[in-house]
């Protein structure tokens, strides 16, 4: 069960953060802010949160459902539009009351009603993304759903090794991962799932495909599930058949990679040190420059979210924080590795919410 | 096979109506534009259509597979961001030259950074939507697409006919549904599943839940699959065991309703007209209150797209738009029936491209 408790401190201190941006009210547009902040799950929002009172805005489609997920704020159902009604509560303000918005979350069409309709009194500010800084740092209700979610992928992985084969395509495989997903009651994938077998495993955003895996191949499996709105990711590379030792190297190599970003992942480190931890373990090998993207990154409502553990991420890592640590090589014409689990970041150091085994794998 | 001549006879339908919006070139922004114009289907990208010459702007993630996907544009690997790249491609053009782009595809952040950065030369309109009205128009090759698509979802549903049963939970069969578009070379969903049974049918928007459907209960099962980017949509109620005389008088009314709107469709009606035919059938069934969204939307690229066949509609409905019929009634406490076919509008009238049976089934 959702406790009630847990979004009313949220808004808590975002009010604590609202005068740091200038602001006396935020208007929040993005749709997994106005989740974290209020519990409202439906497609049509906008939440405006004040010093005293927060209102979110819905259409009539959400009238129910509204009613029902949101405790922290009062729920005003906009009959012309939510930008109108929006607009109409904040006419009513004394002059030059400050609102803060994402200059990301709404469009140049949203801002321009917004300037018409809300009158000469109003004052816009950039937010700053004090929002997604909150949600960078997990609280238990959160930290719960993600452990369900990186359980849930877990399983459907260890399901998966069992009937995976060679005459299996990529789709069947993608299929039968999204249908596990949803059996074992996850709402669906967090993203596309990603099935790459032989040269297609090189690339590192492929999409499944009708061909069949194949006997002696290189099997990117990159996959995620949401539960209750939290998002998991795991990836997994095996291999069908039996390996040649270059591939069981690389194999290593990655595995090496992942724990030194794992051993340099605690509270008070920058996030590009952690980056510099994986990269500097392939770099030794000469692999470094098949390692083309980021170690690892944040997730939670979203499958990314901040912080990024890339080259010049200067994010403090601070307890509470959900990260991937994901460290892969990709040779073109001959195939990729890439190790992905979800850690939490504790005092004591990283924690791993994933728990499928990530030693290597031949079927 | 993809021909390549298609999207090229686009970008020249296109460039012929860039004096009606006052523009000498047009910014693409919003994903489905960008593809249904140049093919690229990545997730990062912004295309700049001049008189004489298109360009692709991307990032290095897709440095190959914009390669591979686009003919009808160059390609620009962006290394520092997406808008810089298309600032600097604008400051060389002379003084007023001027620029559509879409005041819902790009946000106020975008926006903001191309004023600074593109120079005082350029003059910025709005694009009146322009891409979305060619896009309301299929042509052959997307006609290809849409027919697979529809033709999928209809083969998805009579699986599951001869599956479904009142101990399956309603997550069981949206698993199964999702599953099979899988299984039949869909790349997935093109929304999310609905199944509904008993009371929550009633809910036009509701999510599957674990509640096992039940014995002598009305589901409404909404389903539809991607194929090649285009979207099918597709509704059918079931009743599981044998239904009440009720039951079949309302499914009748809907199905009656259907018929109506599909015989008003042709080219030249508004498409509030096609929406009164079927309201006016439940009207005079005393049904027209329990009939509670509009009778249908364009759908290709997106699930919903341009004409939305609804009260206020004037839009007038034209050869070789693809829309969806599908009335309702929703009665809270009871149940809800809707029945969802997807049309071609055909000098001849409406033609489905929805393959299954929709009689009553009691299964």
């Amino acid at each position: 069960m959702v406790t009630r408790s847990l979004p009313s401190s949220r808004m808590d201190r975002l009010r604590g953060l609202l005068p740091g941006i200038g602001a006396d009210a935020l208007l929040v547009s993005l749709l997994p802010n106005v989740r974290y902040l209020c519990g409202f799950t439906g497609s049509a929002a906008l939440l405006l949160v004040e010093e005293s009172r927060s209102t979110l805005f819905t259409d009539s489609r959400y009238t129910f459902q509204a009613r029902e997920e949101v405790s922290t704020a009062r729920v005003h159902v906009a009959k012309h539009g939510l930008i109108r009604a929006v607009a109409e509560a904040l006419r009513s303000h004394r002059r030059r009351f400050r609102v803060g918005f994402s200059l990301h979350g709404l469009t140049v069409a949203q801002k321009r009603a917004l300037d018409v309709q809300s009158g000469s009194t109003i004052r816009w500010v950039s937010d700053d993304s004090i929002v997604e800084g909150l949600r960078a740092v997990k609280d238990a209700d959160e930290l719960e759903r993600m452990r369900d979610a990186a359980d849930l992928i877990s399983r459907v992985f260890g399901d998966l090794v069992r009937v995976i084969g060679p005459k299996m395509t990529e789709n069947d495989v993608a299929a039968e991962i999204e249908y596990k997903i949803k059996h074992y009651g996850g709402s669906g994938p967090s993203f596309d799932t990603i099935v790459a077998s032989g040269p297609r495993s090189a690339w590192a955003h492929a999409r499944p495909t009708s061909k069949p895996l194949g006997k002696s191949q290189l099997v990117v499996l990159d996959q995620g599930a949401i539960i209750r709105g939290y998002c998991s990711d795991m990836t997994r590379t095996v291999f069908l058949g039996k390996a040649t030792q270059k591939v069981r190297r690389l194999y290593a190599a990655v595995l090496e990679a992942q724990a030194a970003a794992r051993n340099a992942l605690r509270p008070g480190v920058a996030a590009h040190e952690v980056d510099a931890a994986a990269r500097g373990v392939l770099n030794r090998m000469k692999l470094g420059a098949y390692f083309t993207h980021s170690t690892g990154h944040g997730l939670g409502l979203e499958i990314h979210e901040m912080p990024r553990l890339g080259r010049n991420e200067r994010t403090v890592v601070r307890e509470g924080m959900v990260v991937t640590i994901e460290p892969g090589v990709y040779i073109e014409g001959f195939g990729g590795i890439r190790i992905e689990d979800e850690v939490i970041v504790t005092a004591a150091g990283a924690v791993n919410l994933t728990t499928a085994p990530r030693e290597f794998l031949e079927l």
